[in-house]
């Protein structure tokens, strides 16, 4: 029966690229009884009738009256164009389901494809257990249309509101990459995966296709995409519906795929077309998976997926007038638009919605036919109630260890260096050795370069890709590892969505600048996070967790392309009951943080921390304490203690926080007199107002730390709008002063770029300095003299033959821990 | 001599994946005499001499003297595993510009390669004639190397101070998307462009191949991609190098492409199957070229490309100790990194180095021998000084219509609805028609749904795949057009900037919120702008145009997932010097802006303007004056002519300005006696202060716009921090409310997602009545009616039946026009 894909590929390849007439494909077998082709075709029809009846109907669900305008939504909005192909394969799922008592979800890639996984979803009876007004009869059935891209409704995409739906769409490209992440780790579990072509044209779908290279089949279940060639975009063709079938058979090859043809219109032979095949390709993943189970040798192979090309828009009128409709981009939205004001057009759509025969397919009291429903699998079987696709009830809490017992000692004050992320790096390992089937960390090939290496002690390399000699000289590869590396931040991001989405843990790292790749799908995420606070049924999924890293004040090699501390703005856009971000300034804080983090859910918490050695501020009871404040005054670096001080010195960031600190220092050395308090921000959001966020402090707070009337130097990581944005609002906002980025960066040492972009410890005593009033002839002298070695630091840096790392030490004011008052 | 790819397929399949022996190719010839290649081999020695001299060596550079700890910089930075591969291949083009006087530049995908680049440029006499102390001897020798990777000076990618670059990499991805938007409109030229196998597994990377359906053998050039497998990332294998050679040729057909294998390490043989294939590639552009410009038949070859596999950090030694080096990643950044502290690695290195024989490839005077001079090209033949590369100097202005013969009648203000978009598409068409070498529209699939389909009469959408009889019917396809739609914002941004880097103008079209996913690409773009400022060898290219549309107010059935404006805070983070924001208010002042940008040169431009039918209302004369300078009181909506008003109402956006528009009306209905003024802004950095942004407003221009003290309601499009983070500084900045996207989104009418975000006319006036100290109990009643409409109308987008069109002008205050002085 079967025949391997590039053995029959060319008697396809001589076809025409037309999706209509009868089924051709790669495997060939009738395995449906008369009566099964019969029954698929009833309950397709039946999901395609809901269909239409999203889009279009407001009253006369079931067409028991003649339809007229009064019927109709006043505004159509709604897409038809994928519908069809996606419930289709929807249902022959459902059939190996049954057949097979398989662990199955659907996601649903093409945009607005909503209505073939509502319809479904109705159909199936989950829609009404969760929306018991949307129930099955009539008066439900009518209300399960109207809500239908209709104000104060749901959209048409899978958003957070349709049961079984994981996977919004909106913005298109990561229905293969939040599969696998589904997957990873739920050794039993099929994702049947829609794949739209137009979606299939973005860069982050393209590249997703590999994810291949890090499946394992003794731990990890399995993905089928089907890529639905439906030949159009809003307006365009596709680019893959449109190459050769030699073409687009080597492309999947390529990927490292097993490419099933399933082609053609003609409903009889398609229905055993498609069976055959997603049969074929259920049992080839239930054979790989038993032979690497068995033998417990994991291996890579080429695994099966499915070509499924249909006419766009298809069971619709091929033409309406003289515009092509089905087979076209016109069915992409709205299939027929004129129908409020063309009794014609409204005659068309009641005759093509007849068609389907409603009357047969739906009892007198509006529930599909008994008959018809076997179809479906029951319970959780059912893919619109699988719980994976709902992972916050599966939620398990991380076994984390103490994070108290990685904490470095830290004898004095900002008196000795020390890498905070190899530290970090320890504890981690041990987070990943105690949750080896529920945590991963995801990074595009930085783990190593951003000092988090330590973990491959607790969990290597996952790497189905062949292996050379040298790999074994530090590779840290496995087969079966805990470490997700692949140069794409789109995939990875997109794995640690769908890991967290079916409620499992991980940590995304990444350098910094790069994490603006991804600026969109974060943005996404944090929307369907906020959405399912909305959603009564929805538990609570894991936080994503995105640790930034070789920041960039630390770019001295790497220089201008590499500085880009922007990615909190856009973060910070986002509904503040979703976001949190954090900038630990030392190792014992950024231990503190991440536990934090780890213990909480439904949040994107962006944790910004360097990877090199910085100095030390915080003992491990100091962590305690600021960390779980989130802002305070540090007094060992104060001299205001019991009064008012003369200036605040504030810092949010590691670099900037040692920076802020000498310029503490220098000030205090060169005017004793001054009276500074030293505050630093972990959390953010505690500098903006309350009610825009949960973290905020109140202003009697905000007051007592910052003051209300004293010049604060505020030196900050990132660029210094933000703070402005989330303290407008605060009284003495006018002293504020920030020093931040300023994209003024080149191939410069650190105490360079800090110059240029005016977070320098000289420029911020100067500054400060410059907005104390009253200072008379001690403050010019002491600001001429933080001038002149400013100057000298800058000449000194391009001197020839200094070590750029001498420099950073030459310049640090020894003087600092000598005036802490602790030690 | 040739034989097709696919076929000889099996031979290599056969063979490892190793890099290592003899070469092995797709095509076998020995076209190499013995001297040329062993001048060859010397010219490629030359160059890696200096690739190591550029990362240790600050003194010694011809290692005249034993090699000492003095002789080398104090720090080591820089790049060697990717600089053999790249060099071998610049250096083979070399060969074949000489010989067929090709047009030719070279773009260099993977990271941190420049030094391949900088010593072919060194070489060549470009990098000398560019920059003079980096002259052609001993001293100019020593200059060169000590720059790089060196505080004050150059990168270690091919930053905009590399002559013939005009791709950095930095962020990778983007070399493939960049070449063809080289080519485009150069039709005889050749684009060689090097992809790193890390760079290869970005998602923008991986769908960039597809750009050959977009690529026109009569009127473009060619790009011939070198897949350069070196093995290894920073700390990973590449999915590239560890799959199949089945798997890998598959891929790259499936693509499109004809890949030709050249891989092995032993130097004559290599030479001669690059030579061979190469050359091969470079004939078969030409006569597939040649065959369609002959018949003027345009078609899709599967276009020539070369797969070269060769061992990561080439030509350096195979271990050291224990560990691999030479083909693994060990090699990826400074291969030998202990050489300031151990004498035997310091050995080791002046080893290495002078194996390549210094002594024999340079003279005395350091100049390379003048027969491995001969060897590269001269003039602006060399790839290193080819104009292309340097596009501003191509740069030649736009021939535009006159934009005010597209302007629209206003004959009285805010009284008539009309599509800006659709008008505005009239415009661009003749700039397309007058431009048909120079200019072209790009964007992902959106163009006819922005409604700027009237293009399409000035030039149809490029496309290259097959046609079927339906694109007849309004498909609005061809061979050779001037629109470039492909689901893919990265390509289609790419293409832009590749297409404006070499000299010629665009425009991208996107929606609003899916621009984000190329946040990172503007990021780099504005990034290399900056740069070039710096560089007075560069002239200045034309401006990258972002037009977004489809924004966040007319969401009302795409809901949450289509609503993020957030991308104006992304871009308001680059260097003022390159970044200019505008938010036309209507149809006549977006002509003007888009004028006004097609004009200028060296900057992003964003502007915003939504698609759908709005209120117009600036007559052309008004926008004139209104654009020019950039933000204006609008008289015919004030009613404080002469005096002080009581409250100054402002907008930014389209949307929005209607809202306020009618919140003024409101006001004045309700509250006569009130003294408002209204502003609107185009420009957004009008807000910001001059030393901030060049087009700031001054201090005393902002306050007699806005005045110092009294209440300002600002009605923003996008999110309001923005405006808080531009003004913080400004007098009165306590009186400045701004409304703004707040992230409340659903499936809504206009007015209803207005009311979620408080942007709509009746929030606006009732937060204006609560800032507006004074009005008594008149003042009180008015905010209850508006309240109380705000319930009523919230009411009504809910309830059934009403078609929210209808609601949108049942809301509509009518009073608003009749209250225009000027009517």
């Amino acid at each position: 029966m079967a025949s391997d894909a590039g053995k029959t590929g060319e008697k396809l390849d001589k076809m025409s690229l037309s999706p209509y007439g009868e089924a051709r494909a790669t495997v060939n077998d009738n395995p449906l009884s008369e009566d099964e082709v019969t029954r698929l075709t009833e309950y397709f029809h039946a999901t395609l009738y809901l269909c239409l009846g999203m889009i279009y109907l407001r009253q006369n669900p079931l067409l028991r009256e003649p339809l007229t305008v009064d019927h109709l939504k006043r505004r159509l909005l709604g897409h038809w164009g994928s519908d069809a192909g996606q419930s289709f394969t929807y249902i022959h799922m459902n059939r190996l389901i049954k057949k097979y008592d398989l662990n199955a979800i659907f996601i649903s890639g093409p945009g607005h494809g909503a209505p073939a996984v509502l319809s479904n979803s109705y159909l199936e009876g989950t829609y009404s257990e969760v929306y018991p007004d949307k129930s099955e009869d009539i008066d439900g059935m009518r209300r399960f249309f109207k809500q239908f891209s209709f104000p104060g409704g749901i959209g048409s995409h899978a958003t957070p509101e349709t049961p079984g739906s994981l996977h919004e769409g909106g913005e298109l490209g990561y229905s293969i990459s939040h599969a696998f992440g589904t997957v990873f780790d739920h050794p039993d579990l099929i994702t049947l995966t829609m794949v739209g072509d137009g979606e299939s044209e973005t860069g982050p779908l393209a590249t997703s296709w590999h994810s291949t290279k890090f499946l394992n089949p003794i731990t990890d279940g399995a993905v089928i995409p089907v890529l639905h060639l439906n030949g159009y975009k809003i307006n365009n063709p596709t680019v893959l519906s449109r190459i050769s079938h030699r073409e687009l058979e080597a492309l999947f090859v390529g990927y490292g795929w097993t490419p099933y043809f399933v082609e053609g219109s003609d409903l009889p032979t398609m229905h055993h077309a498609m069976a055959t095949t997603l049969e074929k390709c259920v049992t080839e993943i239930k054979s790989y998976q038993k032979k690497a189970r068995d033998s417990g040798k994991a291996f890579r192979p080429l695994w099966p997926m499915i070509v499924l090309r249909t006419p766009k828009g298809w069971t619709g009128p091929r033409k309406l007038g003289d515009h092509f409709l089905e087979g076209f981009w016109r069915s992409h939205q709205v299939p027929i638009t004129d129908v409020l004001k063309n009794k014609t057009s409204l005659q068309k759509l009641e005759d093509w919605m007849r068609s389907y025969q409603p009357e047969k397919l739906f009892g007198e009291d509006g529930k599909i036919r008994p008959d018809l429903k076997e179809l479906a699998p029951t319970g959780t079987r059912r893919m619109s109630a699988n719980p994976i696709t709902n992972g916050g009830v599966l939620r398990r809490k991380l076994n984390l260890p103490d994070w108290r017992d990685y904490c470095i000692e830290v004898e004095s004050h900002a008196n000795s260096r020390f890498g905070s992320m190899g530290n970090f790096a320890k504890y981690l390992r041990d987070v990943v050795v105690k949750n080896q089937d529920q945590f991963r960390v995801f990074g595009p090939d930085e783990t190593e370069s951003n000092k988090l290496s330590a973990i491959y002690e607790g969990g290597k390399k996952v790497w189905m890709g062949d292996y050379f000699e040298e790999d074994e000289d530090g590779g840290n590869l496995a087969f079966g590892g805990r470490v997700m590396e692949m140069l794409s931040e789109h995939t990875v991001e997109g794995w640690l969505e769908g890991y967290v989405l079916s409620g499992r843990h991980g940590l995304l790292n990444s350098y910094e600048p790069f994490i603006h790749i991804i600026d969109s799908m974060v943005n996404q995420h944090c929307k369907w996070l906020e959405k399912c606070l909305e959603v009564d049924w929805r538990g609570k999924v894991p936080s994503l967790n995105i640790l930034l890293t070789a920041t960039v004040w630390r770019q001295d090699h790497n220089g201008f392309t590499h500085q880009d501390p922007g990615f909190l703005d856009v973060v910070a856009n986002k509904s503040p009951e979703v976001v949190r971000i954090y900038l630990p300034p030392d190792a014992n804080c950024l231990l503190s943080t991440m536990d934090h983090c780890f213990r909480s859910s439904n949040y994107v918490n962006v944790i910004v921390a360097d990877k090199q050695e910085h100095l030390q501020f915080c003992t491990k009871e100091q962590a305690i304490a600021h960390c779980s404040k989130g802002v305070g005054i540090w007094p060992w670096a104060s001299n205001d203690q019991g009064e008012e001080p003369d200036l605040v010195m504030a810092s949010c960031g590691d670099v900037v926080t040692a920076e802020a600190l000498a310029a503490t220092a220098l000030l205090r050395e060169h005017l004793p007199q001054l009276k500074i308090r030293f505050v630093n921000v972990v959390d953010l959001f505690k500098l903006i107002s309350p009610d825009e966020h949960p973290h905020g402090l109140k202003d009697h707070e905000f007051k007592a730390i910052f003051t209300g009337d004293k010049p604060i130097m505020f030196n900050f990581h990132s660029y210094p709008g933000i703070i402005h944005r989330m303290t407008y609002r605060r009284k003495g906002q006018h002293n504020l002063h920030v020093r931040g980025y300023r994209e003024k960066g080149n191939i410069d040492t650190p105490l360079e770029l800090a110059i240029r972009n005016g977070i320098d410890r000289f420029s911020l005593a100067i500054d400060a300095i410059d907005h104390l009033p009253g200072l008379g002839n001690k403050g010019g002298v002491a600001r001429e003299m933080l001038a002149d070695k400013r100057v000298k630091s800058k000449i000194y840096a391009f001197h020839e033959g200094i070590d750029p790392e001498d420099l950073e030490s030459w310049t640090w004011p020894e003087s600092l821990s000598n005036k802490d008052p602790e030690a």
